[in-house]
């Protein structure tokens, strides 16, 4: 197809807000007969062309501007690009180029009224399983049959620092390494030398199994992690450095423990008798009951994990709608929270299901922006996220469909469900440009990207641990759209295969070796923080096929190259940085110091098997 | 791409709805080495696969089945298909076998409580414009300068039946032909006979315009073309032949010369004083004022046509939700119409834009179903209508985006805009899949397909009165997914550039003289009507190439190929019907008469230029 090159970058250089408008912007191949180029929008759901006019040139690019209209009747305005020759017509939407009027889901999108905070896109994350990351108390570790889990079935278990953790499938939920707070604030001068700038933690709430998704209080720190002034002091510290923290809420379910249902009757001393078991209880409609029945709602029929019922005004008022909602008191002094990290954030509503979810998760959002309004909202999506993604609901979302899945299957040739999966650098690219154009620019940049977490295989462990591969992949996390969260231990090649293996122990024996893999993470974090094209720039293919890949993120005149050849043979690459109005100029290696040279606009670069690099482009 | 053959038809053959679930069924090549075939769905938001079952083999097919509960947190379930082999996985959804989970807007779906009518896609609708088709009463028809359209700039034009219209762009709406609802009445038999089924009429309610989109009364037919008791005969006649009539509801906007807006005072007489030019009338709220000035909101900044103010609740109660609102009042006794197409349904709402649309348009739905829960809603959209069609808003769209544009496209060259648009058969393909396939089956089949209509040049014209792609063109609409509707005329070729020309008299000569087109349309209505494969049955590609393409609709073992050559020049297909589970077996030809054989799965088909066929395949 002889397609017109035509492309729309979506941040500041390329869409500038004024009033009530966008100033768009679109280059073209300027040797192209252009009859009209319009931006194609809908203000009042009706299509509307508006013609572009031609700007300057630039080598072989025409800049064409035009200004949109922002809606009125909605948050979202859509549009996409309209261009004629004499013969044909061309559009250009976040699809990339087509022949006909792209489907509305491709349509860029710009929100007047629901954005996320800058700061989020210029961080780099850090996830931290606390009872894996360091103990800095040992006299508030748990103790060995210290208490059950579950009624009386699981005894709490401990383990060395190190020692293997329980299989997969296993009941590894009760078994302690001793991690804490103090362990984590002991290491802030480590994380801030390794270049991390936030924290994500799970879970810390009290709460009886070492993952803590089981909640039994959520307005106390668990114990065995500190105490709620630690963490107020802790915050403070991370504030100090510049550092930023969210937390892990948890808010579809609780534990059966929780005082609120007391399965186990635990809380007899209590005057207000808990849900289960007891249909006059004052929280018995926190839960979902069948009558007066003991059957309940739970999450994915796990009977230690009751749904709450949000339909219910009480559960509002605690969660999110009170003055002193969960939501709203660690987002307040003297905790200062910069944002959550939402679990299962698309399952919670109303009854069986998730009746209503979208109304809830706006509330949420509303309850943490009345306390910050640059507090951010992440929501935990295993798949597509893109309705809960348009901007008045969530921030970003743990991006597991549109950064972690793709990955994994280019890469290490399995899905999620650790099921084969082949796919190429052209199915590869489709898979992330239809994840992401579906979704607004700035939430876009918003998402939290991943090779892994505590629900996974450890990425490294799926590549067999192939270390150069494992670069490779790191080197994606830290040139692609969105912000980059490290999963602890990833910078020292921490291996783990399945939930729990996974969230293994924190091997510092490595960073006192000084582990290889520990300077080329510092090193990435390093560039990605000096590279603002990295962190907000726009997105351009200018390479997808077989094991090779190439993409250029570029901010105004700062461009960052992001080349990488999966294949086990050595190839050359020929990319047209034409595209991006460069003829001749100069390619520095941000990881390896050389340099190459563009001629007549292409750019040639070799690369040895499973080699990554990241290239700096400056125009002669 | 060594694909395997999966296919999944929505009809009844491949989902039976039981209480609370779906049985699906899927065809997959038999020879394949399956490991895991899986139904993918969302119970809560969450993906869950559900394992299938391998049943009976035919021929080259095996049948696999499975069961999919139904969601209970919304109305709709989306669902799709992963199979696994040993080294790979596949993918089955609306955009055809991929080798990676699709985006959920290709997912199939269901509506559950919200289903259209079944009696829509048994249907062939013929569209009438009033003026232009009969005019059955002389002694009604407009006289010259009998009035003024907007105030007194253009007086009543009378024009000879078959004169030529105005240009396109000119005043055309002040010239009249006399038709009128006595001409429709004398010609049923005519239609009959033709053998369409079901009448839309462009607006027949009092307003100055030959189009009558400027409403001035919604509860009286306009004199000029009846009165309402004969409308309710007429109905009455329609429903003894077994016919359907459904109306035009312009609720976006009324005319200027509506008495609640009197811009002219032609209502001075009138104690309750129209809106404009008074901000005390009574009706000030039923528009949309800059505070007490005279400026008002118009659809698309039409001045004559001042856009509703439905966040009133006297136009909502006057509009859908009193006792004796309009849409219930036609739906009732003595006319009891048979549903309603909405002019711009996507536009109206509150202020500029379309505030809360969707709002309105369940709420159209409601007020319609209450009166006749059987009664159809049909939307008026250029554009795609995805998101108005997943069951709740409306049953059907006119399909200008998944059937007129890429029909146009592909025959014609042109887009809806008139621009060059040229496509291959591929592209084509894929333009009718993701249209078809991010709406539920029920609502595919409920689309009103069009060629044309008031509002296009007609297709023919569009071809150069080309009349073997014409033929070609009304092939694909009596044989594609959705419900045929002619617009007046086609039937004898009558051309017509844009509008208002497309709205030319009925040649009635073109009957006498028998045109030749007429008998092919009449042909190919009967052929529509005896095949429930074409009305009701599964889509299945089977060809689809540079600019030949041909598909199946199947519904049990009835099974009707429509295959178009679209090129200059004669071609031989050869067709895999062993995907239809058909090894051997004969293709009677339904418009020609000859037949076909089938051997070793292959159907090879000899088409010459510009030939189009209609074949129904029986196995042996």
């Amino acid at each position: 197809m002889n397609q017109p090159f035509l492309f729309h970058g979506q941040d500041a250089f390329w869409v500038e807000q004024i009033p009530d408008a966008l100033r768009v912007t679109v280059a073209i191949k300027a040797e192209l007969a252009v009859e009209h180029l319009y931006i194609r929008c809908e203000p009042d759901n009706e299509e509307e062309l508006i013609a572009m006019k031609p700007g300057d040139r630039k080598n072989r690019l025409r800049y064409w501007h035009g200004e949109l209209p922002l809606n009125h009747d909605k948050d979202l305005t859509a549009y996409c690009f309209k261009l004629l020759t004499r013969n044909q017509q061309w559009w250009l939407s976040g699809s990339g180029v087509t022949e006909r009027v792209p489907g509305r889901e491709f349509h860029f999108k710009f929100n007047r009224c629901h954005q996320p905070p800058d700061w989020f896109s210029q961080q780099v994350f850090y996830q931290i399983f606390p009872d894996r990351f360091n103990n800095g108390d040992p006299s508030i570790s748990v103790r060995a049959g210290e208490y059950c889990l579950k009624g009386s079935e699981r005894p709490t278990v401990v383990k060395d620092w190190g020692e293997p953790v329980a299989g997969h499938g296993s009941s590894g939920a009760s078994e302690f390494y001793g991690g804490d707070l103090r362990g984590i604030e002991n290491k802030l001068d480590y994380l801030e030398q390794l270049g991390v700038t936030a924290l994500y933690l799970n879970p810390i709430f009290k709460a009886p199994s070492n993952h803590k998704y089981d909640t039994t209080d959520y307005l106390t720190i668990d114990p065995h992690l500190g105490t709620n002034e630690q963490f107020a002091v802790m915050v403070n510290k991370l504030h100090q450095r510049g550092m930023r923290i969210i937390l892990d809420a948890v808010f579809n379910h609780t534990s059966v423990d929780h005082s609120w249902f007391d399965k186990y009757q635990r809380n007899d001393s209590m005057q207000r008798k808990g849900a289960f078991g007891h249909p006059d209880s004052p929280y018995r409609h926190y839960y979902q009951f069948d009558g007066d029945s003991d059957t309940y709602i739970s999450w994915k029929g796990i009977d230690s994990l009751p749904k709450l019922n949000f339909s219910n005004p009480e559960v509002q008022n605690f969660i999110y709608a009170g003055d002193e909602a969960v939501i709203k008191h660690w987002l307040k002094p003297p905790y200062t929270i910069d944002g959550w990290r939402f679990d299962v954030i698309h399952m919670l509503g109303e009854g069986v299901g998730a009746k209503n979810n979208a109304h809830y998760v706006q509330a949420f959002r509303q309850a943490a922006k009345s306390v910050n309004p640059n507090s951010f909202v992440l929501g935990e999506h295993f798949f597509e996220a893109s309705s809960w993604l348009q901007g008045e609901q969530e921030d970003g979302a743990m991006n597991y469909y549109g950064f972690g899945h793709p990955v994994r299957a280019f890469l290490a040739g399995q899905d999620i469900s650790y099921h084969p999966c082949q796919i190429d650098a052209a199915t590869f690219a489709q898979w992330l440009d239809e994840a992401r154009s579906k979704i607004p620019w700035l939430n876009q940049l918003s998402q939290l990207n991943q090779l892994d977490s505590h629900d996974t295989a450890r990425f490294l462990t799926l590549l067999n641990n192939d270390q150069a591969l494992m670069q490779q992949a790191l080197i994606m996390l830290f040139a692609y759209v969105g912000t980059p969260c490290l999963y602890y231990g990833t910078e020292v090649a921490l291996e783990g295969g399945q939930d729990p293996d996974c969230r293994r122990c924190f091997p510092w024996e490595r960073v006192e070796a000084n582990h290889p893999m520990l300077g080329f993470v510092q090193q990435l974090i390093a560039v990605r923080k000096e590279e603002a094209a990295l962190q907000t720039g726009s997105f351009q293919w200018l390479h997808a096929l077989g094991r090779q890949l190439a993409f250029a993120r570029s901010f105004g005149d700062d461009r960052v190259i992001c080349v990488l050849n999966a294949d086990k043979q050595p190839v050359s690459l020929d990319l047209p940085v034409w595209q991006l109005g460069i003829e001749a100029g100069q390619a520095d290696d941000l990881l390896a110091g050389d340099n190459l040279i563009v001629r007549s606009g292409m750019l040639t670069i070799n690369l040895l098997a499973k080699e990554g690099k990241l290239l700096k482009l400056a125009a002669k």
